[in-house]
């Protein structure tokens, strides 16, 4: 196949979004994360840090958050949970960039929002929870929470995310074109293997 | 990695097994499948049709099972149900093949029972539904069933053994390293990502 578009899910810690921006330099290609997040921050009128929070994890329907989503734009949200209305945003912006042409996107259910289009290459990254643990401490530092802990808890929300909006699971296979452990392959051969694929 | 085992899952129809054979051939090394259940069967005394048929599907507890078992290899199964003891057969015929050396083994939830060796490449091949369903009339023919009906009932078998015997989901991609869509990528382009990865 030659795909236009790959999007790339991933495991926190999996390496899937430094795998993401090499394949789109590889490919010279727009390359899609925290730039969407903006994006979508735009659209919403939240702030971009509230959107990167909340723009992959679990739907949340609390009377806080319809509060906090009319407070946010008055008039506009019509009743929707604020994680509702992040994701109808968040879906547009991605039919959009696809339009727009070939193009390397990270996370936000990007395969399943461009699932009608032939031109896409799905591909989901994990890792053993070492290699991830171990990278996420290099990475991002130590916290309060144990690596693993943290690991987790994200993971949950995005599974939930992903579930709660998709109807599918996250991270069966069947789901994408290709799938590879970083931990296994290492990063290197993942993009080889993504570059190769979407040609 | 250098891999020196190569254990391959698949969907029925996705083409798993062609890709199998020329993986091992490419690497010249051997290739498990139709000579595995043989190994299986002469172990378990059952005819290979029989091994063949039961091997990968659901566990039967049924009394018909447990009469049959005890008749086939009288005073040997010590009261386990014919799948119990077909799994038991097909787990150490696997890690003896395993112990001889580099192999690609086809099926048989190889990835699981081999899951302590730190020298195996698991790799899982699926096909969108059309491909496959295009693929077993073609390779082997029309029957009473509609091909969809024949892709659905032995992958639901193959679920559930999987299920049963390693408490894992069959097909979910951190269960394996590597995950292709032959649909997608073509047979020749998995064949190469496997030979590729397990160097």
């Amino acid at each position: 196949m030659a795909s236009k578009i790959i999007t790339i899910s991933r495991e926190f810690g999996s390496g899937g979004r430094t795998i993401g921006r090499e394949v789109a330099k590889q490919l010279d290609i727009p390359f899609y994360d925290k730039e969407l997040v903006d994006q979508i921050a735009v659209g919403s009128g939240f702030a971009p840090s509230f959107v990167e929070e909340h723009g992959e994890h679990s739907p949340t329907r609390s009377r806080f958050a319809y509060a906090f989503s009319h407070q946010a734009v008055p008039g506009v949200m019509n009743g929707m949970s604020t994680a509702d209305f992040l994701w109808s945003i968040q879906c547009s912006v991605i039919m959009d960039l696809a339009d727009k042409g070939p193009c390397v996107i990270v996370g936000r259910n990007a395969d399943y929002i461009l699932k009608d289009r032939d031109d896409v290459l799905n591909v989901f990254i994990h890792a053993d929870l070492d290699f991830r643990a171990d990278r996420i401490v290099r990475l991002y530092g130590e916290s309060e929470k144990s690596p693993e802990a943290r690991l987790q808890e994200k993971d949950k929300r995005r599974r939930i995310n992903y579930q709660h909006y998709t109807g599918r699971t996250w991270g069966m296979s069947t789901n994408y074109d290709l799938c590879l452990s970083s931990s296994t392959l290492g990063l290197e051969r993942c993009i080889d293997m993504i570059v190769s694929a979407s040609k």
